[in-house]
């Protein structure tokens, strides 16, 4: 059993705008000790997402908010160190939501195994883990494109965004990216092969938009909200369909920001508009794994990680992750 | 042949707010002859919509705009005055959309016959008509409600709304309308048989959500949009839907109003907004027109029409429906 120091990341106060380096603070423990049924493990990686920063405020969420002192939430994927049961065995790797740390002793049926046939373990909390998952439901159950569609993502060359991208190519649809430089925009169109990308930055999206789609855009995968939505809703076409994945624009905002009125619009193109959660389609994640592993076995995926070194660098690259200074699926590596 | 003169509202100019009396004006123009194949109708009753301040204004909508000098658009009850053709003989009822007119000659099959079997004549342009068949369709094809759902409809007692709670009713919601004065409010409840009802106007409507639905509204019917469906929108429940049917608050503004960002409320409760149009279930609705006709004669469906006296008085009594002044179904009575 090793003997050292346990450290997290807690929420040391709850930010009202940014969250800056203040609201997080790094506490240590004992490396706790495994009971029976139970394994310690030890975070190779650690997942950084946006959700989190929803996690960080109070009020209504689809999840209990955290409170001031408690570890961040998250998932990671890490090593079996010491088991107490037989699911098992050490050396194991394992993902688990046990937030922003380095070890910890949770039930063996907490900790969900992760096959390496399928993929470099890394992808188990990105690709191959929630955020493939979301692009998979979110695309296929959500906005159920049919070949021909124009279909629009948000934050494209992101974890998701990326993800829906490419299995909108498969699927046959025409696939406009929009992400905020120009090396991002390049990248989804030259790597990941999609038919076009706007830089929200520097060009006017609404227009380009019209430009790229003259018969309306049939499917939006938002994970932004704000004036990008906006600029997307002015060009929907008839019996199109909009998935609410996420809405970063409006995450470190403390009451909803004014916007324009724009459900009219739905009214003209007849427009689908639904919110979802990667949860809701659970039971089929196993499903998804194996056939995203294959597209990026064949080749026909790519992915890319951006990872941060050191566990005392989370609370600054999730800073970074919600102003979009990552480039690809955000980590921390916490150990070897 | 009648001799005389045909009178016709048509829009003098195009309102950038409210309307105003000046953004009409009268025209008159010989009573036109029926060709061959032709009907001349005249005027019965004219139904007066909030859809049509849609049509006075110019850019992108589901239907083209009105130019200056156009004759108003709007669809009527009227009588055959004289047949060109086999398929109605003099003194047939029929509806056609000939707009703010008294008298039309238009080709036999634009028209529609009207059934006087199925209810009062007036009604093939209320209950009977388009909005009992918006009603109808935005709650069964799009809402889907099931028995033991909370259904809100806001606008409660107008020609749709009145009829969607109804409908509600059968299909074993609870219902809540949400309407403009007490005497509304109370209308909906104590002759329509609602659950409870809600006066915008003196109530704060997401508290009395909040009170009357504490497990959340699982459909909304939304005839109004603006701060009563903000308010609505903070009480869905999970897997809630909502069409958005109209959005009077809005019609009268040049640009979208600003208004909270609420897309992310979706995500939380996995919400499904539609917009629809009744046109997009026309194959069906001679199913439910004939299925409201009973319910009505049995006594399940009321209804109430707001019928003002003279074609003169239709540009004032549009104004009014637009600052919710009616009370039921507003129509124009032109001639007897």
């Amino acid at each position: 059993m090793p003997n050292g120091t346990n450290q997290a990341w807690t929420m040391a106060s709850r930010p009202t705008g940014e969250p800056t380096p203040e609201h997080f603070a790094i506490t240590e423990s004992p490396i706790p000790e495994p009971k029976h049924g139970e394994v310690l493990i030890r975070t190779l990686y650690m997942s950084l997402d946006p959700y989190m920063r929803g996690r960080m405020r109070s009020g209504p969420s689809y999840s209990t908010p955290l409170e001031i002192g408690d570890v961040m939430t998250g998932e990671v994927v890490a090593r079996v160190e010491q088991s107490e049961s037989p699911l098992f065995e050490v050396g194991d790797t394992v993902r688990a939501s046990i937030g922003w740390q380095e070890w910890a002793a949770i039930g063996a049926h907490i900790a969900k195994p992760v096959d390496p046939d399928l993929g470099s373990i890394s992808t188990a909390v990105g690709i191959l883990g929630m955020p493939g998952m979301t692009a998979y439901f979110g695309l296929l159950d959500v906005l159920k494109p049919r070949a021909g569609d124009t279909l629009v993502v948000s934050a494209a060359s992101g974890a998701v965004g990326a993800v829906v991208g490419q299995i909108g190519k498969i699927n046959g649809c025409f696939v406009i990216g929009i992400a905020g430089s120009d090396e991002k925009c390049k990248y989804t169109v030259k790597e990941l092969d999609f038919d076009a990308a706007i830089n929200y930055k520097t060009q006017n999206v609404s227009e380009e938009l019209a430009r790229l789609s003259p018969n309306g855009i049939d499917c939006y995968f938002d994970n932004v909200g704000g004036p990008i939505s906006d600029a997307v809703f002015e060009n929907l076409a008839l019996k199109s369909r909009v998935a609410i994945c996420g809405q970063i624009s409006q995450y470190n905002a403390s009451t909803p920001p004014q916007g324009p009125r724009n459900l009219a619009t739905l009214i003209r193109t007849r427009t689908t508009v639904e919110g979802f959660l990667v949860y809701d389609f659970e039971l089929q994640h196993e499903i998804a794994r194996a056939r995203i592993s294959n597209w990026i076995k064949e080749g026909t995926i790519k992915y890319k990680e951006d990872i941060v070194d050191g566990f005392e660098n989370a609370p600054e690259a999730f800073i970074g992750l919600l102003k979009g200074k990552n480039f690809g699926k955000l980590l921390v590596r916490v150990s070897e």
